[in-house]
């Protein structure tokens, strides 16, 4: 996690909304991205996307067998789909989103018995998760 | 639709899941796409997805304001969700998804209040929608 917040705080820098993503896999990072959606223009480019496209050019496949999923905020209905289309065995994330969460706070969309379904844990690092986005946020109303 | 049923054609042709997808605005054809999975190896190259992204793209913008999404089959939760992040107008589909159809089917994503809904409508071409798919599947099967 600690992987993802790095890439956070670079999306910070690029005045995107701090929200980073890796994929592990038995301890190998295979993909670390952040949110581009301004910069890119793209209202996909979020950072668990890129994270799972990366790390499906790394393995040459696009079952993600084994490969565990951090990022620092609940993902939406878009990621955690992606995220069950890769099969993605695990999913850790930090804060959780009252308002778009997919996995427990808006909606439970594990909890559907797809083919597959990956586990989850979600408030690792929650704080820090948490308060990059705030303090983000914080500046920009400031500004 | 008839334009995302000519994209599904194609992707049969390239031995890809032939699923088709199309963005219009104001009837204008912005964007048309089919699925490219098991070429790009890549679990999030969905028709639906991939034509949000070129429409985006067309328009410089990722809010697709007053844009229409038209795709063959019942989209999965990963293509549901990024139409709601870009906001598009309405969603038409064909055939329904029992498997993972995230509208009706197994999932009814828009009665969660995001912040935009699109609106829905099924059964467009339905028939042909689905003979495209069990078509290519007994073929595959029959190999």
């Amino acid at each position: 996690m600690r992987k993802a917040l790095d890439a956070a705080q670079q999306a910070a820098q690029r005045g995107e909304v701090p929200i980073g993503a890796v994929v592990v896999r038995e301890g190998q990072l295979l993909a670390q991205a952040h949110n581009w959606r301004e910069t890119w223009r793209d209202p996909t480019a979020h950072a668990e996307l890129l994270a799972l496209q990366e790390a499906s050019r790394r393995l040459g496949g696009w079952r993600l067998d084994g490969c565990d999923l951090y990022v620092t905020l609940e993902p939406c209905p878009m990621c955690a789909g992606a995220a069950v289309l890769a099969r993605v065995r695990w999913i850790y994330f930090g804060a959780t989103d009252p308002k778009v969460g997919a996995l427990v706070s808006r909606l439970q969309l594990l909890d559907v018995p797809w083919n597959h379904r990956p586990g989850i844990t979600g408030g690792v690092l929650a704080s820090e998760c948490g308060t990059i986005l705030s303090e983000f946020f914080r500046r920009l109303r400031l500004r």
